[in-house]
């Protein structure tokens, strides 16, 4: 079976996913063709996760379909972007027709979700990987950076934090926990909702944005740097789950809100004015900080005093000597 | 050093490559945001290099730079495709700054002959293995698809054939040959020159395009299947250089110009009208068969006689029993 045979065959649900609009010509010919309305512009992401760095080598196929398209389409989110597609960039070190229709068909459930439609990818052989590249679109001049917050904005998150994190001692068999503790945590991990509707309604409301991967307090610093503005976080506002709180410990819950990554919950600044109109709107929106002149995160207790610690979340790398 | 801040200093001068137009949000972002004229598609296509399984796992970074990035964008000239930029996921065993610095260095150099610009990334640690989505534009409804091959047509291809899967046993160290012979063939493999300009001279012109990465007669396989057609194909025709038949002698260089991968020369379909002005413009356009009514790819020796081989050319996976 040739490579668009192995991936018509697996992946046709993605393929025709809802996401179709915009899809001009979509797997099976040397590019994709994407028609962008006139006025907007096209958003692209590309993540690649990698077995034993950013999921377990041995996992569920089916966990793992949804996981790395949620992983993808999380930028979408962070941008205000509609999703219109993605590619896949598949490398396996064997064809195996059970593991492939169980990840296919976690990617279809999830191309469905975020109404994504599977344009072109790749398949080869090797070590197992995946890299998926995302399209969306946004009216020209909405997307929503990461380098406008301003100093008296608020800052913001779209739910609550650390589950992931708190999953991972489950995922990694390091830990056990009753279902019901479990369950809540290992589904944010596996399959955490890209929070695209979010994103959309914060067009021309949230000043700056992203979506919360290496953990908060460093994804702030992302946004602290990009829009020259000093980040302060409320060590007490943050919102934890009661089964991140039951797995963990109160304490050891906040440390993995603020270091954990995986959250994939949009972080934003937006101006005080207009807070209320989104809550009246039902958006799960958790004020944790607010935005001030300077530079950097300054994590603050509830006594307002700053007990800013020294990590920082994952890095991928740190230079070599 | 950061993900960002890693593909800021070694990359940057892809990154400002002169592709920028239609950039309008570049690397550093959750996503980067494209400008696309109205009246005009994005095409769009994903590429996967393994090592050991698409190049060799010791290799010279600065060649391997350039094919990585030659070999995505030969995808944008088979669809006439005029390049804007490319996202570049980087997964590495560990972070040696020196071969960073020669990888960076060849694919800078490409880029700029391109016309490509670096517009995002993804870096991880894993077994080393490269994939590259590249985004082009094309007026609506002109690029160059497989699919409309019409009976009577030439099928004709841009350049000389054969020269990489000649200079795969030098790559491979399987065989020795003379400076003057290697050296044409060892250029072609590690740093194909994506036809794009000659894409673009064929809007309007060619039927039916691809280029060449499985092999002659595989790939017109895929054009007689997108275009329902047949494709005869005459050996005598097959455009040879002088390195690689001194290399391989005359016979077994006529087999990979069959059938060797890697040529990432345009292979196309061209109403007999088009072929004069073409020519006389400059192109190096070689005339190798014919679009027939039927199916199917037939191979014709010097007197007409049907001579196809079974071989057809290199499939990354076959299915498992």
């Amino acid at each position: 079976m040739g490579e668009f045979e192995l991936i018509r065959h697996y992946f046709a649900a993605a393929s025709c996913a809802q996401g179709g609009e915009g899809v001009a010509l979509g797997i099976g010919d040397d590019c994709a063709l994407l028609s962008v309305p006139p006025g907007e512009q096209l958003a692209i992401s590309t993540d690649t996760l990698v077995a034993g760095v950013h999921f377990p080598a041995v996992c569920d196929p089916f966990l793992l379909g949804q996981r790395s398209l949620a992983v993808a389409a999380s930028d979408l989110a962070a941008m205000g972007a509609t999703p219109i597609g993605f590619t896949l960039a598949l490398t396996l070190p064997e064809v195996r027709a059970d593991w492939l229709q169980a990840y296919a068909c976690g990617l279809n459930q999830m191309a469905e979700s975020c109404q994504l439609s599977l344009i072109g990818g790749d398949t080869t052989r090797g070590p197992l990987s995946l890299t998926m590249t995302v399209f969306g679109r946004v009216p020209g001049g909405q997307a929503l950076t990461r380098s406008g917050a301003r100093a008296g904005d608020l800052l913001c998150v779209g739910g609550e934090l650390g589950n992931a994190a708190g999953a991972l001692p489950l995922v990694l068999g390091e830990r056990v926990a009753d279902a019901a503790q479990a369950e809540p945590l290992l589904a944010h991990y596996w399959s955490p909702q890209p929070q695209l509707a979010l994103g959309q309604a914060l067009r021309g409301k949230a000043t700056a944005a992203l979506d919360i991967s290496d953990g908060l307090l460093a994804d702030c610093g992302h946004i602290a740097k990009a829009s020259d503005v000093a980040l302060q976080v409320e060590l007490e506002r943050l919102p934890l789950s009661a089964a991140l709180q039951a797995v963990l410990g109160h304490d050891d819950a906040q440390q993995a809100a603020l270091a954990g990554g995986d959250d994939y919950v949009l972080a934003f600044t937006l101006p005080e004015a207009e807070l209320a109109s989104l809550l009246a709107a039902g958006w799960p929106i958790h004020v944790v900080g607010r935005v001030g002149a300077g530079s950097g995160v300054r994590l603050l207790d509830g006594g307002g005093q700053d007990i800013t610690p020294q990590t920082r979340g994952y890095q991928h790398f740190k230079e070599t000597p």
